[in-house]
């Protein structure tokens, strides 16, 4: 047997692994609940434990692994410094390779984990096969990876592929989580749909299943899927505004793909067929080609992106800074 | 005396060239007429003998010569392929460097030439000491090069940095070159600035310096710095479009520094003075450090940037593609 590498994605909630095959195939995967008492100082004693358990579990002794790839929910460097810590989970900034290897001395590889997502993709998801994509995460937020030439493009201050911060609209009076108005994740995330949706019913009283039930990006999907007008209008808002900003994005990296991913795509292909004829509206003619698909790996493409920046031997970013 | 390297930076009116010293620093430079005739099919024999001619006048031989890197008006993969031509001076899609070898048999690299003033500008100008840069070029368009990690960020179809075709503004009724509506260019560059001059006047009669003679950004700039109140008008809305342009930069690909360069930039500081406060209303915070600097090498940043990427040995792109 060749050499198996360990991915890990440390989330709020819990930490996902996955001990993966040389060919890149998941053998294995498992949670541990993120224990975040004490600042968080037992979480990687903690992955540190399971990881042993699982090798122990396995027969794997540590020459039979090629390392392990960390994903943390923070910006990091090339070195796996925690440049800025990681609030979500109580860390201070420091260097987690240097920190896990005292307690499995095996390669160690730490990268922010939207990043190690869109690595993920790219190596065996939607993006596979590419050499520049760009991950979209439509969640409670929106998020983005940028891969180029293979390599992740970290950013200067670990804040590079933050799409959802792109300005987009000057008419806006509430304020984005990030204290601007007008940011894209304001129309594009799972909670700028049901504030567009919110906004439009307020409108008039045309009739709409949104008016029944809770709203929630699902309901409104599920609403176009159901042919109701109010919620096409929605979806062609969201399309208008998420083209507009990814043909911005176009015209800076210019991608050979977007990947779309996160809660929000699982409404599936409709939800492209709303994007892509927006972004044609506004792209520079040069980039009018980027394809757009869905994400394949759902919540385990950070795990698959930590494994695969160990497999793909590569920095985890182009950015040494 | 250690090897020596040219930088060719092909245009549609000259070529410049450039002779480089092993640290970099240019020990002659002089430019030949682009001959466009035949569709350009003397530009690289004519670019070959001026070569040469000048390795005889200083008793070069072809082992002196370090490489030969050419900047061109066309998108340029990572082999030199002129991937769709360069219509400016009449080029079909072909490999440069293997035709440039025929003449002269030394490593011969090709690259877009927007690109190589940005590597330029980063080797030895505005950005040196920068590993990530954005140089943008405000001339009578809106041109961008990026640098990451040291690489240039060429784009799967050439078109990486294409910043100028920004979707910016909603509400614009004429077209930009490019076909699109509302791109950054048409404010930004020197006849966009030209533009929203002629719209301010056009508003009132309120006296302007920028009433009497011909209008352009010079003539802006000029009567800004006159204290001309409407002519600052203008610079605050130009502040404000590029601010904003900017400031989705930074989101995507958070360059250190952002280097501004092209005729527009002659205006000098006091033009960065309307831009950052604009970029620092819509950047996304952990971005807000970006750096504003003048470009330094004028119209030799291609010729640096061109004979950089063989000094640097590196690709001229992140890009495979």
């Amino acid at each position: 047997m060749g050499k198996v590498t360990f991915g890990v994605d440390i989330g709020g909630t819990t930490v996902k692994l996955g001990l993966f095959g040389e060919d890149g195939c998941v053998l294995d995967k498992w949670e541990i609940p993120t224990d975040k008492e004490d600042k968080g100082r037992h979480i990687l004693p903690e992955i540190a434990e399971s990881i042993l358990a699982k090798m122990g579990e396995r027969g794997l002794r540590q020459e039979d692994i090629q390392g392990i790839g960390v994903g943390a929910p923070g910006a990091v460097d090339d070195e796996g410094n925690l440049t800025a810590g990681a609030v979500n989970i109580g860390w201070p900034p420091f260097n987690i390779p240097d920190a896990l290897k005292a307690y499995i001395n095996v390669p160690v590889m730490a990268l922010n984990d939207a990043n190690a997502a869109a690595f993920g993709e790219m190596w065996q998801g939607g993006g596979r096969g590419c050499h520049s994509m760009v991950l979209v995460t439509l969640g409670t937020g929106v998020g983005g990876g940028i891969i180029v030439g293979g390599r992740i493009l970290a950013g200067a201050t670990g804040a590079g592929g933050e799409i959802g911060h792109i300005h987009i609209e000057d008419n806006e009076t509430e304020q984005c989580g990030c204290g601007n108005r007008g940011c894209l994740e304001q129309y594009a995330s799972a909670t700028g749909i049901v504030r567009l949706a919110r906004r439009r019913l307020a409108q008039d009283d045309r009739r709409s299943l949104l008016r029944e039930g809770e709203l929630s990006a699902k309901s409104v999907f599920d609403a176009v899927k159901a042919g109701d007008d109010v919620a096409m209008e929605i979806a062609e808002r969201f399309g208008d505004y998420l083209g507009k900003g990814l043909a911005a994005v176009a015209a800076v990296v210019n991608p050979e793909v977007f990947v779309i991913g996160g809660g929000v795509s699982k409404a599936g292909e409709i939800l492209i067929s709303y994007v892509a004829p927006c972004f044609q509206k506004y792209v520079f003619a040069p980039c009018s080609g980027t394809k757009f698909v869905l994400a394949r790996l759902g919540n385990d493409a950070g795990i698959y992106g930590a494994a695969g920046v160990i497999q793909c031997g590569g920095h985890s970013s182009v950015q040494p800074q």
